[in-house]
């Protein structure tokens, strides 16, 4: 190594040792004939001074004054304690400093389009332009180590439970996923492509066939569809799959991995086992899949309670409320707000009641509803004076949605959410089967919730192509903080059972065996019962980094465009590029085209 | 889980104990009404004992006749001690038995393909088609475990040595390095497309700018290009980057992976530092850049001893010689086989001499020589009565590599290599430029022996631009038994140095920074010197778990024709794929599209 020591490392008992550093100039300070800088590596900061008649003649440099940010520097010099008064405690390096008798300029640094040091606040596309200096800062240095430890941890306690790591195919064939897949031409047989996967499943499914048993990856996958908020064209996750497991199985390992993760790096002990709560408890009380428990203020039912109302909004399959503390005394304007909101959200608007001083109800529901109604109704709801009620009616599951969403941004407004709580939730019990709507919301047809291997609950095995509506999966989702990071199922592994399941998604026979005809072939041979759980570790990271974006855990994100502001990918590609890859070929044998 | 036990772990101190097994039934013999299976599962084989009159209602077959190969089956029973002269001294559990009291069939299997018991040679196509059962096969289910190990080992050590794993993105942008890209359409931006990387080279040297200082990760790279003996269109490799180090630093970090992989797979320890040997020794004692250490046999040079020769041939500017021992008893026909060995290398064949028993040269070469050269010739390349000496005479570095591989040839056919031997050795001080010339063999410029962005070693970083063919490369790659496992280099980080590098290459400003303009724009802010090294992940696992092929040591790999026998991949896509992935969108914008 070109240095004897890392800056970060040194303390009060390195004084009067000679050392040589390497590093960056961070910030500088010019006091006469003394100049200070603040050099700093991958472990640290160090001060650095110059005196000039101290620099010898091994200077490259005849004055530190021609040392500019994020110079590349090289410094010879003695360790000392600083002056009395000058320690800084904030540091740990603030002890000392460094004494320089050479230095070197390794290499120079143009002007900077964005400060390192200092919690700047840049664009993210220029950030991203420069990811190279963006590195530099100490946030995102932190995150990215953060990464690099949470999934060395990932891979001791799966090594401690026997799990086996296997790097499966990213060049394969296309399947259908609900999500669509990057197509890759080849070479070498022109006129066709391989697909990137969506993610390994078909192939942790094949290697539990094979009789591995535990297995365990960091997957790269890829989807090729539009960009949501937060999402990115390649994600890892983290793939296991277990052989002779039930749900218990692999929800332990799942839960012993996170808490690794989270005791080691966030210092958090996770409650075990973590509390379970059924897919209708999650919608009922939280109206969503994903509850954020950090907060109370549930969701009530009051489909009940309003069954006879004559008040014909209220006459739905399902009346839900929730409340707002203190949203009685919200202006006009507010309250006319949250109207934008939900229809923002696909919503006609959002009914709602003022709890006011007098205990009277005040507001336009308020006029519709029948004096026993009022009486009760923020009893029933559980709400104080001062409180609004928003209230939902429709399908239930929609309304439930809505007013969960509604529960959330209550939370944020009103200051309800804890934000240094860890509240981790199993979500279980979901459907197997959601109805396919046409677009008057006419039913047409099932899909699946999770995905056509996800196997019922046993006591809903022998029956749920009777009754798809009804039937349960042995399905789990792990929630934190209202965010998913993980989810999971038993999987089927009898041709019988998935062939009903085939059935129920209209599925033929031909189409089944174009789409997943090499794992069906496979299950004819002795599988075992399997399940397995994936982690979306770009997520996972940013939770357990208290980051804002996946974008802040991956070393180079795309853009929310899909493109690389720092290497410009995609680009357009030559008429030469086109033909050597055999684009434009059409194979002759069309035979296998729609597979 | 539904067992208790695995069944390769019980032992003589669980007799007496009941236990519920799960696995695939391997070989079976039946005796009367007594059947004998094998139960395998992933940890191993017992013997599962089945009496008729034992199995109880809980059985779900009426006789364990109707399990066959591969059933996978649940099992209840009891561990018994095996009678007296029926234990399997071979099986960890051959001391013990289980009486089934109860067995449950969770799925059958079809007529297999091929027998998953025994070592049964099977065409490898087949193999991979059903690589699901390949997979239940003992030496395909070790060689995988031993992958995963390895990666455990890996991620070990690179922490120790304070390393961050970094996941680098595989859809970038389009690179030259000497093979091919992938190309993938992008939906979102018709027209445009990202490349999968050949190696995270540029990605690497990003987060040494970043001030990462030492980064590796396992990683998938990508290259479409005709398939050699044993290429993968998708591998991986151990990528490694650390900055302010010098080669020392780097060979150091290598040689504890491998000694770690080593010590605890194969239980070898490395001897430590491992040799170096220079290119040019390399070549000139083995004919190899990649020298096989397991046997000695060197080529000679002969060329100033020939260099007042009459013999036409001779009249080269490099001649050599390699002994094959005992080869003067080779038949005629042995002997024309040599040269037609030699023609299919490209060369015009293989002079030779043979040492009689009477001390005289034979072959047609020996009357060309002169009495002086004859009776000096044995003892100048060390040969003896009874051996061939084979000679090579032309252009220094084509004949030494065809004398190179005449050595192995002859290593191979006299049994001279120590197949259990494990012979590591550094070879460093490559050139950093070869010639490329033309068809006629005329030189027309340079071109990088490694990568572009190599250093050449500090002497020659004044001048190398003058004398392009002297310059030797800060440049290293780890040799194991003749195969190349690892490569890397101190990489430049000036751009005045990067410039020369590029004019050498003739590469204009314009090309350069199409090709790698983010990585020399990145260089203008302060990039550390810095150089790593990558591991051919594939190939080193590959020798340690005492493989012949990489396909051994990849779960699912390409067959050698680039497609998967068990996904049919690639495939032909639709007319509706290429629509929607925008393949016949042509950017109107085209002014980057020879980026």
């Amino acid at each position: 190594m070109i240095r004897t020591h890392e800056a970060g490392t040194l303390r009060r008992e390195h004084a009067g040792r000679p050392v040589t550093l390497a590093g960056w100039v961070g910030r500088r300070r010019d006091h006469g004939g003394v100049t200070f800088i603040d050099l700093r590596d991958a472990s640290g900061t160090a001060q650095v001074v110059f005196r000039e008649d101290e620099v010898g003649p091994g200077g490259v440099l005849s004055s530190a004054h021609d040392l500019r940010a994020e110079f590349c520097v090289r410094v010879v010099g003695e360790v000392r304690i600083r002056p009395a008064g000058n320690e800084n405690p904030e540091l740990p390096t603030g002890d000392i400093e460094v004494a320089a008798t050479e230095i070197e300029v390794l290499s120079e640094a143009a002007p900077l389009p964005f400060p390192i040091e200092g919690d700047v606040n840049v664009n993210e596309e220029i950030r991203l332009k420069y990811r190279y200096l963006d590195l530099r800062r100490d946030a995102v240095a932190r995150a990215v180590r953060i990464r690099s430890e949470a999934a060395f941890l990932t891979h001791e306690v799966m090594r401690e439970h026997g799990f086996v790591n296997v790097e499966t195919p990213t060049l394969t064939r296309s399947t259908p996923e609900g999500a669509r897949d990057f197509l890759v031409p080849v070479r070498l047989k022109p006129g066709h492509w391989y697909a990137l996967p969506q993610s390994p499943q078909l192939f942790k499914q094949l290697l539990m066939v094979g009789g591995l048993e535990r297995y365990y990856q960091i997957a790269r996958c890829y989807r090729d569809e539009d960009f949501r908020a937060d999402r990115q064209p390649e994600f890892s996750q983290i793939d296991i799959e277990m052989s002779f497991a039930d749900q218990d199985d692999v929800l332990k390992v799942g839960e012993d991995l996170v808490a690794r993760l989270w005791r080691d790096i966030a210092g958090y002990e996770i409650p075990r086992p973590i509390p379970h709560i059924t897919y209708a408890d999650a919608m009922a009380r939280y109206g969503s899949d994903k509850p954020d428990l950090r907060f109370g203020n549930e969701l009530t039912d009051v489909t009940a309670y309003f069954a006879g109302t004559s008040f014909r909004v209220f006459q739905a399959p399902y009346v839900g409320a929730v409340v707002m503390p203190g949203g009685a005394s919200q202006t006009r304007k507010e309250l006319d707000g949250w109207q934008d909101w939900a229809k923002a959200r696909g919503a006609r608007g959002l009914a709602y009641v003022l709890v006011q001083e007098d205990g009277t109800l005040g507001g336009p529901v308020a006029k519709n509803l029948s004096d026993a109604e009022k009486s009760g109704l923020a009893a029933e709801v559980g709400a104080d004076v001062g409180d609004a009620i928003f209230f939902g009616a429709g399908k239930r599951h929609a309304t439930q949605e809505l007013l969960g969403a509604a529960r959330l941004e209550i939370g944020r407004r009103r200051d309800l959410i804890d934000e240094t709580a860890w509240r981790f939730v199993w979500v279980v019990d979901a459907p197997v089967f959601e109805p396919v709507e046409d677009a008057k919301g006419e039913q047409i047809g099932w899909t699946s919730v999770h995905h056509p291997f996800t196997a019922p609950k046993p006591e809903f095995a022998a029956t749920f192509h009777e009754d798809p509506g009804a039937a349960l999966a042995d399905a789990y989702d792990l929630v934190l903080n209202g965010t998913e990071i993980g989810g999971g199922s038993i999987r089927i592994h009898r041709a019988e059972m998935q062939q009903r399941v085939f059935d129920v998604l209209g599925l033929s026979k031909a189409e089944a065996e174009s789409q997943f005809g090499f794992l069906l072939e496979a299950f004819k041979f002795g599988p075992p019962p399997h399940g397995g759980i994936a982690f979306g570790w770009d997520r996972t990271v940013m939770l357990l980094a208290r980051q804002d974006s996946i974008r802040d855990v991956i070393a180079f994100p795309k853009a929310a465009s899909g493109s690389d502001p720092l290497t410009a990918a995609p680009t357009p590609i030559t008429a030469q590029q086109r033909e050597e890859a055999g684009v434009d070929v059409i194979p002759e044998d069309e035979d296998d085209a729609d597979a």
